[in-house]
Parts: structure tokens; sequence; C-alpha cells
């Protein structure tokens, strides 16, 4: 199975000159989830997870898939205001302006390995900023796993050090 | 295993008056996530499904879960303009003003089973709104399923003529 077939591309998303690579019809298709979801899972060989941390929204998709998969807590990152719980913050550069993402004070333990999943991984400062906040609570981050990659757009020169694995690259 | 021993009370969220129940207790232990999913799973006794809906963001979680759980295809309901093809919209009425979620037009297919996931039932507002984004595309709704229901807010005189499970009732 080409996990390719499955991922849509819509021009124009969200803005004009961007091509957008759309998951909904491998969601949609219960056979092909399942694929992605053991083929993001194999890229650990093995190795033990603790948590799995996904960035909302698309991020908790295959993250608690994966969570379950590898028998991990799953934890949510998510804008401001959204949760409910003592939280520690981290603000990060976009293209025009900065963002804001959150996680609670009590997701990870000090010493937790660490899984940090997201859809894709564009120019990195998503993932970037995941890693701060993950780092803030003394997580021990194994990997960056993602659904995609744009390699074009380098986001791996902001994630040096890190392991990096992506089912499919664009 | 009691899943109410990993819902926690957070008094004056997201506004005064307003006790939360917060899910991430729930979701940072993979076994009583499982639990979880065993319970809310079990309630369908078997019933083909072909679709799990599930609506932004936290509806993402057990959605996809139950999804693969029943061996049916995810999909995601959103707020405007984060789906990025063609969608149907439905508008619905919140305590001020009102709100819009989408569905993509492809993601159900005309008599499809649908499972319906939220992770709690309050008015009954959203649950609504996406019965009717699954009916505009000809799916049959077999259950509306809830990690949480707070019964006194009556969400289900809403729901009138639906199946209606929630794991944990307060």
């Amino acid at each position: 199975m080409q996990l390719e077939n499955y991922i849509r591309d819509i021009q124009g998303f969200p803005k004009e000159g961007i091509l957008f690579k759309d998951i909904t019809p491998l969601l949609n298709d219960a056979q092909a989830t399942q694929e992605c979801l053991k083929t993001l899972a194999a890229s650990l060989k093995g190795q033990k997870i603790n948590k799995v941390v996904g960035a909302e929204s698309r991020g908790f998709l295959f993250g608690i898939l994966l969570a379950q998969e590898l028998n991990a807590g799953f934890v949510p990152v998510r804008k401001p205001g959204k949760l409910p719980y003592d939280t520690v913050s981290v603000s990060y550069d976009l293209e025009y302006g900065t963002d804001i993402l959150e996680i609670h004070k009590d997701a990870i333990q000090k010493g937790d390995k660490v899984l940090i999943h997201d859809d894709v991984l564009a120019t990195g400062g998503t993932a970037k900023a995941v890693c701060e906040l993950v780092e803030k609570l003394g997580g021990e981050i194994v990997q960056l796993n993602f659904l995609m990659e744009l390699t074009f757009l380098n986001g791996r020169e902001k994630l040096n050090g890190y392991d990096i694995f992506a089912a499919v690259t664009y």
C-alpha cells in the first residue's frame, strides 16, 4: 500500500500559492490508517515510550493512535486557554507574528521517554516549540515523528540533534 | 476500573461558575484510555459501523480510536476554514450568538452507518449540528457516543429519536 495514494493535493489552501496535503482520505480508510500507524510505530524499533505528545488538532489523530499502539499515555499540546489545569507555555515565531503553545505541568514526569507526533513537518517551528515544552518538564525526547515531511521547507535544520522520522516525504 | 477516577474537576474553567471535566488524566494513562475505548465500543453490541465522525478537537481523540477499533473510517468535523476540500456546513445556536461546523462533502456515502463521537454531551447543540451534517450527506446515524454526559443540561431533549450512549454520567 502506498500511503501517498491516500493524501490529496489541494491547490491554494489555506491561501493562494500553497499546495496543501490533505490527509482526510487516509483517515477515511480504516486499512490505510492502520497501515500508516504501523509504519509510524515501526520506526521506533521497539524503543520504550512512556508518553506520546501531539499538537492540536491534527497531531491528536495519529498521536493518540500511536500512544495506544505503544502502550503509552497521550499528552495534548494546545493553543492558549484550551488546557484547563496548570500549564507551561512557549512562544514561537510564525511567518508573521508569534504563536503560543501550552502543555499541562503534570503531563510529563522527569525522565519520561517521549515521542512527539505531528501530521506534518514543514518549517519545524511547531515541532521545536513542542520540544521546548517537553524538555521544560524534564522529558527525554526519543523521536520526532511525522506523517509527512515537506523537505523543501528545511524543517530539519531547526531540529538539529533530534531523531526524526516521517512516513511520507515530499 | 472506575473511569471517573481519571476525570478531574476544574473549578471556574473556562469561566467563573463552570465546573469543567478534564479528561487529560485519562488520556495520560494508557490502560484507562484502553478501558474507556472498550466501554465506548461495547455499547454498539456488534452493530456494523462504516464511519466514525468526531468533532474538533477533543472528539478527534476517542473518535479515531473508535474508528480503528470498529474497522471504520474516521471523518473530522471542523470549524469553518479548516477543512481544505469541498464542504457542507451547518450553523447552530450558542448561548450567545451562533457557530458553524463543516464536513467534507465526500466524507460519507449515502447509506453509510455512522457513529458520532464527542467527548461530552452538554446542551446537545454541537451533537445536533453534527447529526445534521451527517444526514445532509445521506449517512444513517447508528448512535451518538460520548465519553461523558452532563445530565443536568438536558442535552438529550435536543436529540430525540437518536440512540445515545455515554460512558460516564454526571
